[in-house]
Protein backbone atom coordinates (compact mmCIF):
# COMPACT_ATOMS: atom_id res chain seq x y z
CA UNK A 1 0.00 0.00 0.00
CA UNK A 2 1.20 2.86 -0.89
CA UNK A 3 1.49 5.65 1.73
CA UNK A 4 0.93 8.89 0.28
CA UNK A 5 3.06 11.64 1.49
CA UNK A 6 2.76 15.46 1.17
CA UNK A 7 5.29 17.49 0.23
CA UNK A 8 7.59 15.09 -0.98
CA UNK A 9 9.19 16.40 -4.30
CA UNK A 10 12.73 14.38 -5.69
CA UNK A 11 14.75 17.20 -7.86
CA UNK A 12 16.63 14.34 -10.78
CA UNK A 13 18.01 13.46 -13.60
CA UNK A 14 17.13 10.88 -15.87
CA UNK A 15 19.78 8.61 -16.07
CA UNK A 16 21.41 9.30 -12.81
CA UNK A 17 22.47 6.40 -10.55
CA UNK A 18 22.47 8.80 -7.66
CA UNK A 19 18.99 10.16 -8.65
CA UNK A 20 17.98 6.06 -8.94
CA UNK A 21 19.26 5.66 -5.63
CA UNK A 22 16.88 8.25 -4.21
CA UNK A 23 13.94 6.50 -6.37
CA UNK A 24 14.70 2.96 -4.98
CA UNK A 25 14.76 4.13 -0.78
CA UNK A 26 11.82 6.46 -1.24
CA UNK A 27 10.17 3.08 -3.36
CA UNK A 28 10.88 0.66 -0.35
CA UNK A 29 9.23 3.18 1.83
CA UNK A 30 6.10 3.22 -0.44
CA UNK A 31 6.49 6.99 -0.38
CA UNK A 32 4.89 8.75 -2.90
CA UNK A 33 6.57 11.63 -4.50
CA UNK A 34 5.80 14.42 -7.54
CA UNK A 35 9.57 13.64 -9.84
CA UNK A 36 10.51 16.76 -11.40
CA UNK A 37 13.16 15.69 -13.82
CA UNK A 38 15.67 18.52 -14.89
CA UNK A 39 17.08 19.60 -17.93
CA UNK A 40 21.24 19.59 -16.86
CA UNK A 41 21.82 21.73 -19.58
CA UNK A 42 19.30 24.50 -18.37
CA UNK A 43 19.16 23.94 -14.37
CA UNK A 44 15.71 25.15 -13.06
CA UNK A 45 15.45 27.88 -10.45
CA UNK A 46 14.35 25.29 -7.67
CA UNK A 47 16.97 23.16 -8.09
CA UNK A 48 19.55 26.29 -7.64
CA UNK A 49 17.45 27.81 -4.79
CA UNK A 50 17.69 23.87 -3.42
CA UNK A 51 21.04 23.15 -3.85
CA UNK A 52 22.71 26.28 -3.96
CA UNK A 53 26.26 24.85 -2.63
CA UNK A 54 27.16 21.80 -5.16
CA UNK A 55 23.89 22.65 -7.79
CA UNK A 56 23.42 19.30 -8.00
CA UNK A 57 20.64 16.70 -8.50
CA UNK A 58 19.63 14.85 -6.40
CA UNK A 59 17.35 16.87 -4.19
CA UNK A 60 14.98 15.64 -2.02
CA UNK A 61 12.69 18.23 -1.13
CA UNK A 62 10.25 17.35 2.25
CA UNK A 63 7.82 19.92 4.45
CA UNK A 64 9.57 22.89 1.95
CA UNK A 65 12.98 21.76 3.76
CA UNK A 66 15.58 20.33 1.01
CA UNK A 67 17.91 17.74 1.27
CA UNK A 68 20.67 17.44 -0.49
CA UNK A 69 23.54 14.29 -1.85
CA UNK A 70 21.73 10.78 -2.30
CA UNK A 71 23.60 8.76 0.68
CA UNK A 72 22.59 11.65 2.85
CA UNK A 73 18.85 11.38 1.28
CA UNK A 74 18.61 7.76 1.57
CA UNK A 75 19.57 8.07 5.45
CA UNK A 76 16.49 10.46 6.14
CA UNK A 77 14.23 8.43 3.80
CA UNK A 78 14.87 6.09 6.58
CA UNK A 79 14.99 7.81 9.32
CA UNK A 80 11.88 9.90 8.20
CA UNK A 81 9.62 7.54 6.74
CA UNK A 82 8.13 4.45 8.47
CA UNK A 83 7.99 1.15 6.23
CA UNK A 84 8.58 -2.83 5.98
CA UNK A 85 11.87 -1.91 4.71
CA UNK A 86 14.68 -1.38 7.21
CA UNK A 87 17.43 0.62 5.10
CA UNK A 88 20.13 1.10 7.89
CA UNK A 89 20.14 -1.98 10.83
CA UNK A 90 19.72 -0.74 14.32
CA UNK A 91 22.87 -2.30 15.46
CA UNK A 92 25.74 0.57 15.77
CA UNK A 93 28.15 -1.42 14.06
CA UNK A 94 25.92 -3.14 11.67
CA UNK A 95 25.43 0.68 10.54
CA UNK A 96 28.85 1.82 10.33
CA UNK A 97 29.59 -1.25 8.33
CA UNK A 98 27.11 -0.31 5.77
CA UNK A 99 28.19 3.47 6.03
CA UNK A 100 31.83 1.85 5.34
CA UNK A 101 30.40 0.14 2.35
CA UNK A 102 28.10 2.60 0.51
CA UNK A 103 30.79 5.55 1.23
CA UNK A 104 33.01 2.30 -0.57
CA UNK A 105 30.84 2.34 -3.88
CA UNK A 106 30.49 5.67 -3.49
CA UNK A 107 33.83 7.00 -3.67
CA UNK A 108 35.35 4.09 -6.17
CA UNK A 109 32.68 3.09 -8.63
CA UNK A 110 31.18 6.04 -10.71
CA UNK A 111 34.86 7.78 -10.64
CA UNK A 112 36.78 4.48 -11.88
CA UNK A 113 33.52 3.51 -14.00
CA UNK A 114 33.24 6.90 -15.62
CA UNK A 115 37.03 7.15 -16.23
CA UNK A 116 36.76 3.57 -18.29
CA UNK A 117 33.73 5.00 -19.94
CA UNK A 118 35.80 8.17 -21.22
CA UNK A 119 39.29 6.64 -21.55
CA UNK A 120 40.76 4.80 -24.91
CA UNK A 121 44.10 3.42 -25.22
CA UNK A 122 46.66 2.80 -22.19
CA UNK A 123 44.13 4.98 -19.64
CA UNK A 124 41.54 2.67 -20.69
CA UNK A 125 43.40 -0.47 -19.90
CA UNK A 126 44.30 0.90 -16.36
CA UNK A 127 40.64 2.82 -15.99
CA UNK A 128 39.68 -1.35 -16.50
CA UNK A 129 42.11 -3.06 -14.39
CA UNK A 130 41.14 -0.64 -11.85
CA UNK A 131 37.38 -0.85 -11.59
CA UNK A 132 37.45 -4.95 -12.07
CA UNK A 133 39.46 -4.73 -8.65
CA UNK A 134 36.77 -2.41 -7.11
CA UNK A 135 34.00 -5.18 -7.94
CA UNK A 136 36.34 -8.17 -6.85
CA UNK A 137 36.60 -6.38 -3.66
CA UNK A 138 32.74 -5.91 -3.50
CA UNK A 139 32.86 -9.45 -4.45
CA UNK A 140 34.39 -10.82 -1.63
CA UNK A 141 32.33 -8.19 0.96
CA UNK A 142 28.70 -9.69 -0.66
CA UNK A 143 30.36 -13.63 -0.72
CA UNK A 144 27.60 -15.82 0.01
CA UNK A 145 25.28 -13.33 1.32
CA UNK A 146 21.67 -12.68 -0.30
CA UNK A 147 21.83 -9.03 0.32
CA UNK A 148 25.08 -6.72 1.61
CA UNK A 149 23.39 -6.22 4.24
CA UNK A 150 22.89 -10.10 4.49
CA UNK A 151 18.92 -11.46 4.26
CA UNK A 152 18.05 -7.43 4.72
CA UNK A 153 18.16 -5.45 1.21
CA UNK A 154 19.68 -2.03 2.77
CA UNK A 155 21.95 1.13 2.21
CA UNK A 156 24.81 -0.70 0.66
CA UNK A 157 22.46 -2.53 -2.08
CA UNK A 158 20.79 1.17 -2.20
CA UNK A 159 24.06 2.65 -2.92
CA UNK A 160 25.57 0.22 -5.85
CA UNK A 161 21.64 -1.23 -7.21
CA UNK A 162 21.64 1.94 -10.10
CA UNK A 163 25.57 0.96 -11.57
CA UNK A 164 24.03 -2.98 -12.13
CA UNK A 165 22.48 -0.98 -15.49
CA UNK A 166 25.84 0.20 -16.39
CA UNK A 167 27.12 -3.25 -15.81
CA UNK A 168 26.72 -4.02 -19.56
CA UNK A 169 28.13 -0.75 -20.90
CA UNK A 170 31.49 -1.49 -18.88
CA UNK A 171 31.99 -4.72 -20.67
CA UNK A 172 31.37 -3.70 -23.44
CA UNK A 173 34.02 -0.64 -23.58
CA UNK A 174 36.61 -2.61 -21.09
CA UNK A 175 35.80 -5.59 -22.78
CA UNK A 176 35.48 -8.05 -19.90
CA UNK A 177 32.20 -10.08 -18.15
CA UNK A 178 31.19 -9.10 -14.71
CA UNK A 179 29.77 -12.55 -14.38
CA UNK A 180 32.76 -14.61 -15.65
CA UNK A 181 35.21 -11.67 -13.10
CA UNK A 182 32.59 -11.61 -10.54
CA UNK A 183 30.06 -14.39 -10.65
CA UNK A 184 28.12 -13.82 -7.08
CA UNK A 185 28.25 -10.02 -8.12
CA UNK A 186 26.29 -10.89 -11.07
CA UNK A 187 24.06 -13.02 -9.43
CA UNK A 188 23.13 -10.65 -6.85
CA UNK A 189 22.61 -8.05 -9.88
CA UNK A 190 20.15 -10.13 -10.96
CA UNK A 191 18.85 -11.17 -7.51
CA UNK A 192 18.11 -7.27 -6.37
CA UNK A 193 16.08 -6.69 -10.08
CA UNK A 194 13.32 -9.21 -8.68
CA UNK A 195 12.39 -6.20 -5.98
CA UNK A 196 10.00 -3.97 -7.72
CA UNK A 197 11.67 -0.98 -6.14
CA UNK A 198 14.79 -2.08 -8.36
CA UNK A 199 13.06 -2.85 -11.15
CA UNK A 200 10.96 0.34 -11.67
CA UNK A 201 13.74 2.96 -10.73
CA UNK A 202 16.30 1.34 -13.10
CA UNK A 203 16.97 1.53 -16.77
CA UNK A 204 17.31 -0.95 -19.76
CA UNK A 205 21.19 -2.06 -19.54
CA UNK A 206 21.06 -0.32 -23.30
CA UNK A 207 19.66 2.83 -23.22
CA UNK A 208 22.68 3.15 -20.48
CA UNK A 209 24.79 2.04 -23.58
CA UNK A 210 23.29 3.94 -26.33
CA UNK A 211 23.75 7.47 -23.95
CA UNK A 212 27.49 6.57 -23.05
CA UNK A 213 27.91 5.60 -27.28
CA UNK A 214 26.69 9.39 -27.83
CA UNK A 215 29.58 11.11 -25.06
CA UNK A 216 31.99 8.47 -26.52
CA UNK A 217 30.94 9.93 -29.62
CA UNK A 218 31.85 13.72 -28.97
CA UNK A 219 34.29 13.45 -26.52
CA UNK A 220 36.43 10.57 -26.70
CA UNK A 221 36.22 9.15 -30.75
CA UNK A 222 35.50 12.89 -31.55
CA UNK B 1 34.07 12.23 34.87
CA UNK B 2 35.99 9.74 32.14
CA UNK B 3 34.30 6.76 31.45
CA UNK B 4 36.53 3.81 31.48
CA UNK B 5 35.58 1.67 28.06
CA UNK B 6 37.41 -1.42 27.91
CA UNK B 7 38.62 -2.70 24.55
CA UNK B 8 38.58 1.32 22.80
CA UNK B 9 41.38 1.32 20.70
CA UNK B 10 42.17 4.62 18.13
CA UNK B 11 45.13 3.61 15.45
CA UNK B 12 46.19 6.70 14.41
CA UNK B 13 48.83 8.79 12.97
CA UNK B 14 50.16 12.24 15.15
CA UNK B 15 48.85 14.98 13.01
CA UNK B 16 46.20 13.45 10.61
CA UNK B 17 43.43 15.58 10.55
CA UNK B 18 41.09 12.30 10.24
CA UNK B 19 42.07 10.97 13.32
CA UNK B 20 42.12 14.28 15.16
CA UNK B 21 38.44 14.24 14.09
CA UNK B 22 37.68 11.00 16.39
CA UNK B 23 40.30 12.21 19.27
CA UNK B 24 37.49 14.85 19.66
CA UNK B 25 34.20 12.93 19.24
CA UNK B 26 36.13 10.26 21.71
CA UNK B 27 37.23 13.32 24.04
CA UNK B 28 33.73 14.56 24.11
CA UNK B 29 32.17 11.79 25.09
CA UNK B 30 34.68 11.34 27.59
CA UNK B 31 35.90 7.70 26.77
CA UNK B 32 39.07 6.45 28.25
CA UNK B 33 40.66 4.33 25.29
CA UNK B 34 44.55 3.24 24.06
CA UNK B 35 46.22 5.54 21.39
CA UNK B 36 47.90 3.75 18.81
CA UNK B 37 50.11 6.36 16.98
CA UNK B 38 51.30 4.06 13.91
CA UNK B 39 54.15 5.02 11.58
CA UNK B 40 52.94 4.97 8.35
CA UNK B 41 56.36 4.20 6.12
CA UNK B 42 55.78 0.64 7.71
CA UNK B 43 51.79 0.28 8.77
CA UNK B 44 51.07 -2.33 11.47
CA UNK B 45 49.88 -5.53 11.25
CA UNK B 46 47.13 -4.62 12.85
CA UNK B 47 46.28 -1.55 10.89
CA UNK B 48 46.35 -3.84 7.80
CA UNK B 49 44.19 -5.92 9.16
CA UNK B 50 41.68 -4.04 10.72
CA UNK B 51 41.20 -1.55 7.34
CA UNK B 52 42.23 -4.37 4.36
CA UNK B 53 40.38 -2.19 2.41
CA UNK B 54 41.68 1.36 2.60
CA UNK B 55 44.89 0.69 4.43
CA UNK B 56 44.33 3.82 6.32
CA UNK B 57 44.38 5.15 9.49
CA UNK B 58 41.87 6.27 11.73
CA UNK B 59 40.68 2.89 12.78
CA UNK B 60 38.33 2.78 15.81
CA UNK B 61 38.58 -1.18 17.14
CA UNK B 62 35.89 -1.45 19.55
CA UNK B 63 35.03 -4.94 21.17
CA UNK B 64 37.40 -6.95 18.68
CA UNK B 65 35.73 -5.15 15.74
CA UNK B 66 36.74 -2.30 13.41
CA UNK B 67 35.29 0.70 12.65
CA UNK B 68 36.98 2.83 9.59
CA UNK B 69 36.63 6.26 7.82
CA UNK B 70 36.73 8.77 10.48
CA UNK B 71 33.41 10.59 9.82
CA UNK B 72 31.45 6.95 10.12
CA UNK B 73 33.55 6.30 13.44
CA UNK B 74 32.75 9.71 14.56
CA UNK B 75 28.75 8.76 14.02
CA UNK B 76 29.41 5.41 15.54
CA UNK B 77 31.06 7.15 18.88
CA UNK B 78 27.95 8.95 19.05
CA UNK B 79 25.79 6.06 18.54
CA UNK B 80 27.57 4.17 20.99
CA UNK B 81 28.86 6.19 24.05
CA UNK B 82 26.94 8.22 26.48
CA UNK B 83 28.15 11.19 26.90
CA UNK B 84 26.98 15.11 27.74
CA UNK B 85 27.74 16.00 24.14
CA UNK B 86 25.49 14.65 21.37
CA UNK B 87 27.49 15.05 18.47
CA UNK B 88 24.33 14.57 15.92
CA UNK B 89 21.06 16.68 16.50
CA UNK B 90 17.81 14.06 17.14
CA UNK B 91 15.80 15.60 14.71
CA UNK B 92 16.39 14.23 11.06
CA UNK B 93 16.13 17.00 9.06
CA UNK B 94 18.83 19.21 11.19
CA UNK B 95 20.64 15.28 11.67
CA UNK B 96 20.88 15.21 7.47
CA UNK B 97 22.20 18.76 7.48
CA UNK B 98 24.90 18.48 9.51
CA UNK B 99 25.86 15.37 7.49
CA UNK B 100 25.67 17.09 4.51
CA UNK B 101 28.31 20.18 5.75
CA UNK B 102 30.68 17.40 7.35
CA UNK B 103 30.86 16.17 3.84
CA UNK B 104 31.53 19.31 1.96
CA UNK B 105 34.31 19.42 4.77
CA UNK B 106 35.50 16.15 4.33
CA UNK B 107 34.97 16.47 -0.08
CA UNK B 108 36.33 20.25 -0.59
CA UNK B 109 38.96 21.47 2.46
CA UNK B 110 41.64 18.61 2.57
CA UNK B 111 41.72 17.97 -1.14
CA UNK B 112 42.28 22.14 -1.67
CA UNK B 113 44.54 22.41 1.19
CA UNK B 114 46.80 19.93 0.71
CA UNK B 115 46.69 21.20 -3.00
CA UNK B 116 47.92 24.77 -1.94
CA UNK B 117 50.42 23.61 -0.09
CA UNK B 118 51.92 21.31 -2.74
CA UNK B 119 51.64 23.83 -5.35
CA UNK B 120 53.77 27.05 -6.66
CA UNK B 121 53.14 29.99 -9.38
CA UNK B 122 49.88 29.61 -11.13
CA UNK B 123 48.86 26.39 -9.45
CA UNK B 124 49.26 27.78 -6.13
CA UNK B 125 47.50 30.62 -7.10
CA UNK B 126 44.04 29.04 -8.33
CA UNK B 127 44.10 26.56 -5.44
CA UNK B 128 44.50 29.66 -2.90
CA UNK B 129 40.96 31.20 -4.85
CA UNK B 130 39.63 27.28 -4.57
CA UNK B 131 40.38 27.17 -0.75
CA UNK B 132 39.35 30.90 0.43
CA UNK B 133 36.15 30.06 -1.90
CA UNK B 134 35.65 27.21 0.19
CA UNK B 135 36.26 28.81 3.40
CA UNK B 136 33.50 31.68 2.45
CA UNK B 137 31.04 29.16 1.71
CA UNK B 138 31.45 27.42 5.64
CA UNK B 139 31.26 31.13 7.02
CA UNK B 140 28.02 31.56 5.27
CA UNK B 141 26.84 28.80 6.33
CA UNK B 142 28.15 29.31 9.46
CA UNK B 143 27.05 32.60 10.42
CA UNK B 144 25.92 34.62 13.45
CA UNK B 145 26.00 31.59 15.33
CA UNK B 146 28.09 29.82 18.34
CA UNK B 147 28.61 26.41 16.26
CA UNK B 148 28.00 24.82 13.09
CA UNK B 149 25.40 23.07 15.06
CA UNK B 150 23.88 26.22 16.72
CA UNK B 151 24.29 25.87 20.10
CA UNK B 152 25.41 22.65 20.04
CA UNK B 153 28.91 21.61 19.17
CA UNK B 154 28.70 19.32 17.02
CA UNK B 155 29.43 16.88 13.58
CA UNK B 156 30.32 20.05 11.70
CA UNK B 157 32.61 21.42 13.93
CA UNK B 158 34.23 18.42 14.54
CA UNK B 159 34.67 17.51 10.73
CA UNK B 160 36.16 21.28 10.36
CA UNK B 161 38.30 21.64 13.92
CA UNK B 162 41.25 20.01 12.89
CA UNK B 163 41.69 22.03 10.16
CA UNK B 164 41.99 25.03 12.31
CA UNK B 165 45.36 24.08 13.26
CA UNK B 166 46.21 24.76 9.09
CA UNK B 167 45.19 27.86 9.12
CA UNK B 168 48.73 29.16 10.05
CA UNK B 169 49.92 27.45 7.08
CA UNK B 170 47.52 27.77 4.53
CA UNK B 171 48.22 32.01 5.36
CA UNK B 172 51.77 31.60 5.15
CA UNK B 173 51.94 29.39 1.68
CA UNK B 174 48.58 31.51 0.51
CA UNK B 175 49.26 34.70 1.14
CA UNK B 176 46.29 35.34 2.53
CA UNK B 177 44.47 36.14 5.99
CA UNK B 178 42.10 33.75 7.01
CA UNK B 179 40.58 36.55 9.82
CA UNK B 180 40.98 39.42 6.97
CA UNK B 181 38.94 37.07 4.80
CA UNK B 182 36.66 35.36 6.71
CA UNK B 183 36.16 37.14 10.26
CA UNK B 184 33.35 35.13 11.90
CA UNK B 185 35.47 31.42 10.52
CA UNK B 186 38.51 33.02 12.65
CA UNK B 187 36.29 33.80 15.95
CA UNK B 188 35.03 30.21 15.87
CA UNK B 189 38.21 28.54 15.34
CA UNK B 190 39.32 30.30 18.56
CA UNK B 191 35.93 29.39 20.04
CA UNK B 192 36.43 25.80 19.29
CA UNK B 193 40.10 25.75 20.94
CA UNK B 194 38.45 26.48 24.71
CA UNK B 195 36.85 23.21 24.46
CA UNK B 196 38.94 20.57 26.07
CA UNK B 197 38.38 18.04 23.62
CA UNK B 198 39.44 20.53 20.79
CA UNK B 199 42.40 21.65 23.00
CA UNK B 200 43.87 18.85 23.46
CA UNK B 201 43.71 16.87 20.38
CA UNK B 202 44.77 19.47 18.04
CA UNK B 203 48.70 20.69 17.81
CA UNK B 204 50.32 24.06 17.65
CA UNK B 205 49.83 25.59 14.02
CA UNK B 206 53.52 26.21 14.18
CA UNK B 207 54.54 22.47 14.48
CA UNK B 208 52.07 21.71 11.40
CA UNK B 209 53.49 24.81 9.63
CA UNK B 210 57.38 23.16 10.30
CA UNK B 211 56.14 19.83 8.90
CA UNK B 212 54.32 21.37 5.15
CA UNK B 213 57.89 22.99 5.29
CA UNK B 214 59.77 19.97 5.10
CA UNK B 215 57.45 18.35 2.64
CA UNK B 216 57.63 21.09 0.36
CA UNK B 217 61.42 21.02 0.47
CA UNK B 218 61.17 17.39 -0.56
CA UNK B 219 58.79 17.44 -3.36
CA UNK B 220 57.99 20.90 -4.06
CA UNK B 221 60.86 23.13 -4.12
CA UNK B 222 63.21 20.16 -4.98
Amino acid sequence: MAVPEKGVKLLDFWMSPFGQRCRIALAEKEVEYEHKLEDLSKKSDLLLKSNPVHKKIPVLIHNGKSICESLIIVEYIDEVFPGKTNILPSDPYARSHARFWADFVDKKVYDSGSKLLKSKGKELEEANKELIGIFKTLETELGEKKYFGDDAFGLVDIAFAPFTSWFYTFEAFGGFSVEKECPKLAAWGKRIKERESVAKSLHEPTKVYDLFCEIRKKFVDA
